[in-house]
């Protein structure tokens, strides 16, 4: 059954290399993809029709790094690294020990709340990565569970080293590439490690360039948690490795943006992933539109530049060319924005504008 | 009719000087005020119930300055600063030009849909400045249409001098103080002005104490904007004259910081009032949890203190005792968070969690 969505506003289909904005325009949606895109006046016929009054639709946002599988509550410690309490990856253990604990359904339960709240802003696509499991059955389990919601599941049993292993470090790198990973990597597109020489519970570059060749050796794509705490050796290292993503990289030297720069890793130069990085610790937001929004307010990018790398640019650091983009062939993820433009995601920070049509889902099933 | 909500995880009182919390709490509300607070195993019966399944409960947020009279878009303006051009409030012509074009109906439907989108982030009583029509046909219909939407409405025909005065700016004075006042006084509880001599558009002391002065005369109780843009007199004006509030203060010096410290205007010390200052300018955001979560990331409060400036904070900047507090004889402006406690309003940056349930209206109407 095809759709014709009229009524749209602005339309950015991201055709091209800018946001391709078509204006009074329509979109014909067909078994979950656009089957045309163009004026709404010179639009075919359909099965059946959405007038979205003159609203904007863009493409949904691709959220291509969020932490989902875990139980627990770390409000308190968010509250109290507010107060100054500095953050070093230690926390972690407290979801570990709240998510070996839940069933299978209590984790289920949270994981589609989580997904259900983030299409509710806009989501269509998002990333899952394990890594509050920490044993072979915990870690497989989480991944069988996002693998529920969607194909971009990441295996992160190199999150951080659990306490039981604090001693032991040698072994626990052992046991995330040999059984671990030999279990988890049935459910995982990616394999992920958080590679922070600075934090006594995260990875060094020689640990982590071994959790990541046994995952390339398995037939996984490779991300790298990196450069988040002070300068390190993740964005080199993905670089060697050629990593599709390096995420976080709140501190990089010229010679890591060279080495970006010069690499097939993360595209030459500019293109940025914008992602919410959703997880209990850090950042327990669901919200694209807040992360586009202090993009543009807080890290100088346009709003068109932080809506493309929160669509396109988040598809291609996931390697996927069939979302982040309204064209013919996409996948059918429109977001509906109540407003008339996409500038609103920014000028009305903090206001709940968008939602999730949900089309694409026919796609492929997610 | 009594209700009973019940099931509260955690409820936020305000009693006293903290946040006065309970657990496992329940509120009795009649007629539109708090009949009762306590434990939930010893609530009195009531007429009829509702259970909150363990979420947490808070006073409705109080926005103590919001500009909603207005039509016309500014997005692209929005998007011209953030790409670099500064602020100094000459934009808010062409939201004055939109308004002026705009019906009565127009405009009714454009502040209906900004209240109705501010409840549903949580906002129990919402402040609204005129200051886009600057006529006296044009105020005085800004102020009428905001008294159907609440008391408290702020007559702020001084909020730029309009282009046609720009070279007869004692002529506009004197219009403010004058036919403009006597139309607008009666539906408006405040009169606001916008002092700061850095901009063309906006007041200078001597200006902005003219129209307090008269609008004080007229029976108005006196606001300000001030130390927006840099330092300047509003605060010393403020306090001088016995404001009840003096908005912005993004630039403060020591003495401005002493007159407040010493004055009864803005009570002593530290009592704060977190706002949406929701305009078509320089912040069109209705989002009371957008505002709180900012305050403690980039502005350094705990989320007890934010909370307690968005709730009972802003009720003191409107003078108001019986708003901001879920105390027995408070208006019952009850707000759910989707959330097992208040911490997630910034834990969860970004993401709608608030609602307010609107039993208060009951109390009076709006």
């Amino acid at each position: 059954m095809s759709t014709l969505v009229t009524g749209i506003g602005e339309l950015v289909t991201n055709d091209g290399d800018d946001l391709g904005i078509l204006t009074d325009a329509a979109v014909v949606v067909d078994d979950g993809r656009v089957a045309w895109a163009g004026a709404a006046s010179a639009a075919p016929a359909a099965d059946a029709l959405i007038d979205v009054g003159g609203r904007a639709v863009v493409p949904s946002f691709v959220d291509s790094h969020a932490h989902l599988v875990f139980a627990g509550d770390r409000a308190a410690e968010f509250a109290a690294r507010m107060a100054g309490t500095p953050y070093d990856g230690g926390g972690i253990a407290s979801s570990v020990q709240a998510t070996r604990a839940a069933t299978d359904d209590e984790l289920r339960g949270l994981v589609a709340a989580r997904v259900t709240e983030m299409r509710s802003q806009g989501t269509g696509i998002v990333e899952i990565k394990s890594g509050y499991g920490l044993t072979v059955e915990d870690e497989a389990r989480a991944l069988r569970i996002a693998g529920e919601f969607t194909d971009e599941t990441t295996f992160l049993g190199a999150h951080v080293v659990p306490a039981e292993y604090a001693d032991r470090r040698g072994e626990y790198v052992a046991l995330v590439t040999g059984p671990m990973l030999a279990a988890c990597a049935p459910y995982a597109r990616w394999i992920d490690v958080f590679c922070e020489p600075r934090s006594p519970h995260a990875f060094t570059a020689d640990e982590a360039r071994v959790v990541l060749t046994a995952g390339r050796d398995a037939g996984l794509a490779l991300r790298v948690h990196g450069n988040q705490l002070g300068h390190g050796p993740g964005v080199q290292l993905a670089v060697e490795l050629g990593a599709a993503s390096v995420d976080h990289c709140t501190y990089l030297s010229d010679a890591d943006v060279d080495a970006l720069a010069g690499s097939d890793t993360v595209a030459t130069g500019v293109r940025i992933a914008l992602a919410t990085d959703c997880n209990p610790g850090t950042c327990y937001s669901s919200s694209m539109p807040f992360v586009i929004a202090l993009a543009v307010r807080e890290m100088g990018l346009t709003p068109a530049q932080a809506l493309r790398a929160a669509t396109v640019g988040a598809a291609e650091s996931l390697l996927r060319s069939d979302i982040g983009r309204l064209t013919v062939g996409s996948r059918a993820d429109l977001t509906v924005l109540d407003a008339p433009s996409y500038l609103h995601l920014t000028y009305r920070a903090g206001v709940p504008l968008a939602r999730a049509l949900g089309f694409g889902a026919a796609a492929n099933g997610n």
